[in-house]
């Protein structure tokens, strides 16, 4: 994931710096030396430490960052996250961008946390979808598991799902699966939609490794559950929150999976501040 | 913007198909061709339909985009922004990225426009700060726009925004502020933050084009403005929310920056719907 | 895969062309039509037939490309296997290029159909590994699949496979599998290799899905397939030729790995012939 | 070149890792450090050392290798080559895109060592083509050196050859040479191919630097070799293999060019192992 | 800016050297080491020595650069600038990249110097213009600040310059100004150019930032500060070259735009001596 | 060529235009076509104008351009070298960096056409070296082509240049050029610099393909014709300008080589004007 992360830092610190720092340019020496701290200002869990600090160490392999809490840890509000000890003028170039990817990351890892507490005690494992920022979705999915979560498949390429339009383009359930099992690699698992119970019959019989229930009602969650009884994978997608969720753990399901994750991040709240002496 | 679109959607592309998109593959014929609507969901403002029709275009220049909408309209729940014609394949291989560029834009433009109708009838105008998601700046300012919002500096390098760290190392606003003047460009204005009025008054002194209030009460930002009294642009900063943007706009300042605007964005909710005949 | 085609393209046009080809700039005029044909100088499996007429429509898209046959199709010594018209000058220049990537990737599906050939009739299925070209993996898997075989994972990112390494760094194979399925995407098979039948019991017992047996007598595999007996796939790995595949095929694995499909590669032998009248 | 490895190497370890190695991140603690050896599993000349240690040292600057025999040296069955040192989970990591570069690489430079010992004590050069790799020219290049052959020209751009189908469109030998030597940089050499002894004689007139015997028979090398008589370079080129290259070069020929070289390479046998304590 | 001088770097030193420098390679031992220095051969202000000590860093962080003068300095003939030593092969490929970035760039200070000093002891300030070299403007606009001027706006992206034919295309320079007041950032300075003093006084009127006295004579000029008087920044363009910059100094406008300082550079003649001990 | 040429285009519109031309955007409408010329505004050499035409259409592939004039041909003031038709938009945008181009590339031509008109009748031909503007060479030695004059090597990587520092460090002249012999591709000439006639006499001795006369006066060069007696080609190089090329061609030098032509650029006079009717 590496060169991805140099990817994303570059890209953002290009775009936010361009030709220069003007600012800083006219009224920092340029040997000025600062520290400052990373501070929580409301209490959540932690992701993008280490991607906030490779943010400096672009800027200058000089900086020195002193990490006190980990990604995935709780935080509470007040505490120091980080110490960053740096040129000045690196340290003010970089906050913008290490600032908005950390509180992102973060954001996304405390609401995948709420979710993942509200399930505690079922058998049901929260995971992502494919609704991430253009550009981020190595973050936004790192950040998911930061926060308890697990991933879905990555993009199109890593994963089959077979939904209403292809099951449509195929003709049928059963020979959707079957052309997958017989042209796809055979480490790709198999996992397709299905709207009702019907649906679902259809595709165990056809040997999906997964079935998605989708946008079903509690009771249908928990027939569909029973019906399955461990011969695939059962996941719920659609119209979950946080005040369902719990009920459509306790239907049996495996696998809950939840755009908001990703799609609508509030931002935790974090600043950045300078130590002058 | 266009290569900057371009390398968005290029990215997006690489990230969600990478190799291709196995279940598609094998599931849809190639040449089998479709009709989609992308479909409003709930009532909001519509930014990014360029950006989403693009998608399908870098695929594929044979898919037609018909739009009904165009960026900055009010959509209501249940209508029809547009109709894509094209290949199966690549109708639904774009759909993911289209959908999460169009619905964050969307989300974008729609909490801009509430701003802005809430400071209705006053002097100020509502503007966005630099807390955008890594990579899509462009997009995000383009969308504050259709949203009735304007744009504050794009990065750091083309405009002065001389913050508290800048003049404790620059000894003074006074001092930060004539560095400034002198070696910059002459076609750039000089923003100062400012925390009290004396520092207001400093600033004003010092010649700064554009003063901002940060975190100041009501009160002071009243002061504020009857005392730079049309001598500078006024920007307000700083804990601004919906409940308190009236308040604020009502103080008589010039322009009020909301961080909110892009970085706590819900998405717009759009889907896109196949027609089967 | 289309991106990732013509990065393939472009860079090998760059590597080649650089800043003109001289020779054709001062020999050839401009405007100079030609027709070429792409002529079998032995039997093959076709693949990259695609990819060869993109390179000179990347060259100029002017260029007409008419195929005669389809990637996949046996080929004989003789038969023209597609017409080219266009400026002469953008022929020669793409010539070369075309041809490295046509004969190698005909090449790689000449020598899966051999493989797929000597298991007709048996339980197995050929796929490829990991060991490609560097920077052709997406075109040497196609080229697999154009002879008949299937791909194994692409990379390291869409596949757990758990190696010996794998294995004593986790302490033991019930702990690595365990680990794997506890923190992954639910998404991804679980494929471990073994070296005996203890390990491959071991496997079971844990729950992997895919089971390699790697470098192990026609015996053995004999005996792992019965112990699996259907309630994982069975994959033989290791020391696979033309001689031996027909024999292991005959054991009853489900899926035989073979290297030598993409890192020894003998070119199809292919010309390009202009037509001068 | 260093900027060209760069690029295949990053290519290359983005084709395969992605967005990470699933396998080991769950089963292979990050701080384990491991050492692992390259062993020769059969006879070759070495090539690409240098390239699989670069493989690693761009995953994390912090593996140590050291490298037991140099590029260019031979390497028999059983020899240790290098030693690794490292994070565990760098050098699984690093592991099969190193060995797919040093396993072509050393198939090159032990098939370009094979052509150079048959040629021993004659006057001819074993020279590579442009029968290449896509992508990979500067590594086949460089692995033909190592083997004791010679290059010929880059690419298109570096070199004048003027071929059959040159000649058609500029009218003959001797214009097509006069107009190359009329209009480029006075700093290349002009070859051209020649089908008989006329075209030859003709070539030889019109100022050739070098006279490409394209598929003549051997008797038609020796006349040409005469004809020439040193007034330029004489390349011999088409259908030589292992067998008849002696032959060719006791023609007196300077030059013989061989695509087998690089366009179908069967790959040199060596494995990484890990040493567990 | 950093990354920026990468690009330009990276993309000089591959534009020179390709895939290797032959004739270092075959004529210079790899590990001999060399001391070099750059030596002026005339008089000039010196820009780009830290751009050129880049150059070599990139090439191998080994290299030392021990620099006696630093940018913005006046060097005279036979005196040395920097001192280097690392590979000799290292010294010989980087030589004429690095000559031909510090040779340009302090050409260009030299004769920003030159105007400059013209000016002295006048309100007037000399500034560059958009006529730099394609893909160079980071390095030609540093190179004005080092020889003693300000920059105008980097690009059409950040500074608002209204010339005639947005003029006409608005209707009028009053509509266009209001249009631009009206939309644009509040942090963006709005210059307009006029040809006469009508649209000078039309300008004030409509609340210009900046005028600009496009072509105009020096009795025009006059005119024209005198009715701005100070209501704005004055700008002279057109025409100005070193004999009469001193006079439109004199007219009283605060800033001077030079194209020339950019566009039609005289090299500063520097050369790089080896010393062979 | 083309891949370089639309590299430049396109890092020269990024950095003119980044996010968006701000000016035209708030006073162009979107639709509004325009007709504008390119005119000359003094006598020049042409060259440039395809490239120019090319900015337009990576903007837009709907702008028309009509070419009155080709690259290589006279312009005299006055006259219209082109017609382009398209939004007012685009052309506006694409503007200055076509310009930048075109002023720079006619100004490289126009030059080389004075040096060659200098020594028109004689033996000698004029080329250029590498001291053109990184970034640009592939435009700077087509330029020169232009003009009349024909290319030295394109970098380091096309061409062996045996220098002062080489032979040192090689161990003198013969020994130098020996194993650029034996080591190098047979397509490459050996030029190598002499300072001397006794080491005129040792490069030909050696089998030098070009002797470079470096800083020589012209008695020197004229006894280096002579003892070089078409034994190889010769080339002149060094302190040559104007004044003195007729004399330095009049010695019997084939080649001589000018720095100026690319490093010291007086930009060719050229307007782009709109049309408004």
């Amino acid at each position: 994931m590496q060169f991805e992360i140099e990817r994303i830092i570059r890209t953002a610190l290009a775009e936010d710096i361009g030709l220069g720092d003007v600012t800083t340019e006219v009224t920092v020496a340029g040997d000025t030396v600062a520290r400052a701290e990373l501070v929580a200002k409301e209490d959540f869990t932690l992701a993008g430490l280490d991607v906030a600090a490779e943010v400096f160490r672009i800027l200058d392999p000089e900086v020195r960052v002193e990490q006190i809490f980990v990604d995935g840890q709780q935080v509470r509000k007040g505490e120091v996250i980080a110490w960053l000890k740096g040129k000045a003028s690196v340290l003010l170039q970089g906050e913008r961008v290490a600032l908005n990817l950390l509180q992102r990351m973060s954001g996304i890892a405390s609401l995948t946390a709420k979710y993942v507490a509200e399930v505690d005690g079922t058998n049901a494992t929260i995971v992502d979808t494919r609704k991430t920022v253009p550009g981020l979705r190595a973050l936004d999915k790192y950040s998911v598991r930061m926060g308890g979560g697990r991933n879905h498949r990555i993009g199109l390429f890593d994963g089959v799902l077979i939904k209403e339009n292809h099951v449509a383009a195929a003709g049928g359930i059963g020979a959707a699966i079957e052309r997958a099992k017989k042209k796809l690699s055979h480490t790709l698992k198999i996992e397709i939609e299905t709207r009702d119970l019907n649906e679902v019959a259809e595709a165990l019989q056809a040997g999906a490794d997964i079935v998605m229930l989708d946008n079903m009602t509690l009771d249908e969650m928990r027939r569909g559950v029973e019906l399955i009884a461990g011969k695939a994978l059962v996941e719920a997608s659609g119209g979950v929150n946080l005040e369902r969720v719990r009920d459509i753990a306790e239907t049996g399901v495996d696998i809950i999976s939840v755009g908001a994750l990703t799609h609508s991040v509030i931002a935790a709240d974090i600043s950045m501040l300078f130590n002058h002496k």
